[in-house]
């Protein structure tokens, strides 16, 4: 335990053997001291502006609504469902609008949708759309809704506090703040001692609420766990939950979501008790968690979807507005951090936002500085974790993201060296993301679809090797979850990008190393992306190396004779039952290229194996009866062997221009690409580009010179 | 005829007697006496000083790459192809950059690549790409390309024609342009009298020719056409390729297109000859033509894809900026032309264009003014037309389109009664457009696919009617050049906008009435689409109606149960061979819905029929070997009878916000959709809404109370 940790613990132990400090209201986002300067800010800078006229829009539309507080019923995305989401937003912007307007009627408004709930909460039972005892929540058909539920609407009545009367505040409190309190701590009691997101928004909640009710006690569990032992709680919870590089092993899907309870807490910890410096825990890792989040994102704004994730999620998202302005106001103004304000397009109205937004209108914005990284992923560090590389501005960026992190939990994929490939602000090889259509209620409640297990997590789904048909692991969490990837090499030189990593427990008795990389090469534009997916093996095997693609098919190197009058499955399990084969190429020798047109730009992947080739075209839907799959396409590299050596170079080039019916550079440049030899020591790739040959090798065994292009 | 013709067809008479003004260069869209203001407007105003600085740049991007004028060899989209086109363009490049810079470095430019083509171009036999050899040409596989090539390069010569020497000027017009002239009249002669777009391209291109050479006998023979009779040339093809209303049988991709010959031969015809006063001819039919071209784009820019059309095609292209800037310099300066300027983002370094940009520098713009429209088709106005329906502000726009127009000749599909459906600035109900990719080479050489004839233009690949799995009139262009559409009714109220029209030679035996609607209802945000197909027969016959959609299928009111293992086509032949059948539903009752989610917002289509009804989930691309066809999904109405009435309501509602991760009105509020009754005098619907039964009742025979809704 290095020493910051150490005086942070024993300023805890101390600070919550005495009283909480006085109260003031409002204390958490904006706080009282601050409320003169906001609403100044309002009034000054553009931003600040336009974000509080937002919520003052949202908070007038809701004053003009009758207050409905249904007794709970729906599903996610159903009425009910909604109703109540709706609720907490409405109070939430009712409690903004009243502190900067001064207007007793919005605090009127959350006092009447309080005491609503307050004369009704008591009589819910468990909700009865709950899909297990052990998690269904009262308000929301799992619990997790009433932690966030309660995580805004605590949020609201601190903002309110002042405008209401002692009476109110006894009745909201007791009716419906304790009981929350109870049902959190107690019936919930395992979530709420679970390292996993769910149990921190339940203690950000509990603990939140505790410091605007004074109520100690429940802000001691919430940091140390219910036994007040630090095993569980919100610190072990930041030990526990990201690496020390600030990675959340869910995925960057997840990590967003669950950067909020953790931010919010921290923010209502650093007010309540300043000198605790819970900005600083760990190594700053709250910060790096939210520089984190935002790295493994593209420049489409999107995450990368990898493991269980909802495809259009992008940092706009509430919870990184929240991040980015704390990040900027209370950790470090890195002025980056603006250029993704500017581009949220809001910030939160609050002491943060205020800064932010100042800021931002004195010009100080760089554009948000985008690195190749590797990020580590476990709690030690030593769980594997995700390659970025990237090459070129913001504004047309190539990106390469290696998957080679721990499981995730239940919401991992078994992905282990997946890879994804975007350029131009778009997809290139994409990854499936989730099988679910969030708060859709017609879609399995708004739930994972069937399909999440069945096709989402599988291997095929995604843009790694599968051998024999099987999934990594046999898709089973449990052993999974025992053993991650390992990074063998990572470089990051301007013209040579490169991670290296392996995988030897996907599959028993095959070890599988990826070496991706962006090389430049003189006279082309952009890096060639280079491939290589070796697998060793001392039995013999099918290897299935697929790479999803998004635009059109527009150039093979082979004739295409796609099957044209019945279409079957290319397999019955694991994933295959929900591919349609619409093409298979045996090739005459081991090479071959496929090119796409894609967002009017040309991606030609030329490749080579070292055992016979087979390509073969394929498309998502079968075994679908309700459905529920979206579209995609893929060519899947096939081989057979011991060895199996997958090497690719995919090129960027030329483009069609719609505007002017122009195409340039239609035609790829490398050619003759070979694999001259693949062992447990070295590849060795040659291809030709512009009369000249180049040789890239890769040293498996020397760290000092592990690449070699020349 | 009207007054104003025979003036223009008598002027003409006497111009053609004596010889052409006296010449000043330059003299087509940038004109010697306005030189000085045009420089000046470059330095001022930002429009014009932009797209000058994008010529200039490509300009001298030219200049500092060696010029290259290849032997023609390449198709469309190859080598040789892409760089003859390259040549023109930099060659009007450079000409307009000689005039607005005065360096005499972009006139030397012209000049030398004008003097090497003129070194080669009369060794050059026909190309060897070319298809036939009616219509090959000597630079590109097709004459039309040709002719393209001349009508750059003439503006180019024109523009520089001040900075060359006598005897290069010499050099140029005798080894060049007479020999192109010579080409183009004698051995392309079919095509310099045929009244189609090609056509119009050649003699534009002699015509301008024939006024910078001071050729009055070339200008005369393009007016006229080879015999002088004007049975064919410019003034016929504007007689009789458009509809009084402008619009150009073909359809609004090729409308485009063909516009730039229209309208830049029109601009030489008024500086050479200002009082023929050509923009007047035809009840200013050029004018009408380029209005229409704008009002057949949706707000996303792109135009109306029916018949053979890129789908990507938008109103920024290059032939509507001239378009745009001729219309308001030239014809009639209305404002809302000024929005589409700026969309464009730029316009031609022309006389034109600097008014235009001037006025937009003077905030003088409005938005453009979107119609509901009933556009007449054919020379006489009475072959059909394209019925378009429009609600809300260009930002979210509602569009429903109904191609009730004549064939289009072999660009032409068979969709008679096709209906479009856009909101959202978006597809909902989109039209496949053509099979092609356009010049991309690897694509059967850019050209139009296979997949054109067997998919593209079958009735199947539509949202029209089809009877008994065969195409109007058996895809046969003869047949169906021969008959049209008859519009029923056309209604323009407020909160009733409808479009009725009839086609009853498209299956012998067969009448079919279809009236579409965008109908506002107390309570709902957008209109609902309200969509009748009737078709009546006195004999049995298998009937189907697909929605194509776009977007993903979240709900419907019956159980689906697509295939799982196997899938197999929908038919053999008539374009059913290419669907796959993912789901076929046999309805208990003769009612049903079907929900799609689209860019963050639901339309549920309610359908109802008079015979059993059947619903068909399919999607394209069977019987594609070298997969040419792009995806795409259907849900298909199928019933049998000798009448069948396929009604629908397609509702617009709620939607997905991503980013706050919220579902608004996910349900549809209409309900109860019945069909009363449905015969040759009146179709009567009811459907319940917010707890109101409306009907909406259809009168054919009655056009003073043609819809009566209530």
């Amino acid at each position: 335990m290095n020493y910051l940790k150490k005086v942070v613990l024993v300023s805890f132990c101390a600070f919550l053997s005495i009283s909480l400090m006085a109260q003031t209201h409002p204390s958490i986002m904006l706080t009282k001291a601050n409320v003169l300067a906001v609403r100044k800010g309002v009034a000054t800078y553009p931003l600040l502006r336009q974000s509080y006229q937002s919520v003052k829009n949202d908070a007038d539309k809701a004053l003009a609504t009758p207050i409905v507080v249904p007794v709970p019923k729906d599903g996610g995305g159903g009425y009910t469902h909604e109703q109540h989401k709706k609720n907490y937003s409405n109070m939430l912007n009712c409690g903004i609008a009243y502190q900067i307007s001064g207007e007793k009627k919005y605090a009127d408004y959350v006092r009447n949708v309080l005491l609503n709930y307050a004369s009704q909460y008591e009589k819910w039972p468990l909700h009865p759309k709950r899909k297990s005892e052990e998690d269904g929540g009262r308000i929301f058909w799992q619990s997790l809704n009433d932690f966030v539920w309660q995580l805004y609407t605590i949020q609201a009545y601190d903002l309110v506090y002042n405008g209401l009367t002692v009476d109110e505040r006894k009745t909201i409190e007791e009716k419906l703040f304790v009981p929350i309190l109870k049902f959190f701590t107690e019936d919930r009691y395992e979530v709420f001692n679970k390292i996993h997101n769910h149990g921190t928004w339940n203690l950000a909640a509990v603990g939140i609420t505790g410091y605007v009710l004074n109520k100690p006690e429940y802000v001691e569990k919430a940091l140390k766990g219910s036994n007040k032992d630090g095993k569980t709680g919100y610190l072990a919870q930041i030990d526990q939950l990201f690496s020390p590089d600030g990675y959340y092993m869910e995925g960057p899907y997840y990590q967003r979501y669950a950067l909020l309870p953790f931010v919010l807490f921290a923010k209502a910890i650093n007010n309540y008790q300043p000198s605790l410096k819970i900005f600083e825990y760990r190594n700053k890792l709250l910060s790096k968690a939210i520089h984190t989040s935002l790295q493994t994102s593209y420049t489409d704004k999107t995450f990368f979807p990898v493991n269980d994730a909802i495809k259009d999620k992008t940092y706009e998202s509430v919870e990184l507005v929240y991040g980015v302005d704390l990040a900027y106001a209370d950790i470090n103004p890195e002025v980056d951090l603006l250029d993704i304000a500017r581009q949220q397009n809001r910030v939160i109205i609050s002491d943060a936002g205020l800064k932010v937004a100042a800021d931002l209108a004195a010009g100080k914005a760089v554009p948000f500085k985008y690195q190749s990284l590797w990020i580590r992923d476990g709690g030690k560090g030593d769980e594997g974790g995700l390659g970025i590389l990237r090459s070129g501005a913001n504004t047309d960026q190539q990106c390469l993201v290696l998957k080679a992190a721990s499981q995730g939990m239940g919401h991992g994929h078994f992905d282990r060296l997946n890879l994804l490939f975007y350029d131009n602000t778009t997809e290139i090889f994409p990854d499936y993301g989730a099988a679910r259509f969030l708060n859709i209620d017609t879609k399995n409640g708004g739930g994972y679809l069937p399909e999440n297990n069945t096709w989402a997590k599988q291997t095929v789904a995604h843009n790694a090797l599968v051998v024999d048909q099987t999934s990594h692991y046999n898709a089973k969490v449990e052993p999974a979850s025992k053993s991650n990837p390992t990074l063998l090499f990572f470089g990051n030189e301007p013209s040579l990008k490169v991670v290296s990593a392996k995988e030897d427990k996907a599959y028993a008795g095959v070890v599988m190393i990826r070496t991706s990389a962006l090389v430049k090469v003189e006279g082309l534009e952009k890096p060639l992306l280079i491939d290589v997916m070796q697998a060793q093996s001392a039995k013999n095997h099918q290897y299935d190396l697929p790479f999803w693609y998004k635009g059109q098919l527009v150039n093979t190197s082979f004739q295409v004779t796609a099957k044209t009058d019945q279409l079957s499955t290319l397999g019955t399990k694991n994933g295959y039952q929900h591919i349609w084969l619409n093409a298979s190429n045996q090739l005459d020798g081991k090479a071959g290229m496929v090119g796409l047109l894609n967002k009017n730009r040309f991606y030609t992947t030329h490749f080579v194996s070292d055992n016979p080739l087979e390509v073969k075209l394929v498309s998502i839907g079968a075994n679908d009866p309700e459905m529920n799959l979206v579209d995609g396409k893929a060519f899947i590299l096939s081989g057979n062997g011991q060895n199996q050596t997958f090497a690719s170079i995919t090129e960027t080039h030329g483009g069609t221009d719609s505007i002017n019916e122009t195409v340039t550079a239609a035609q790829p440049s490398v050619s003759e690409l070979k694999l001259l030899k693949s062992d447990a020591q070295q590849t060795v790739l040659s291809f030709k580009l512009n009369g000249k040959t180049y040789t890239y090798q890769i040293n498996y065994t020397d760290k000092q010179n592990y690449i070699n292009f020349k």
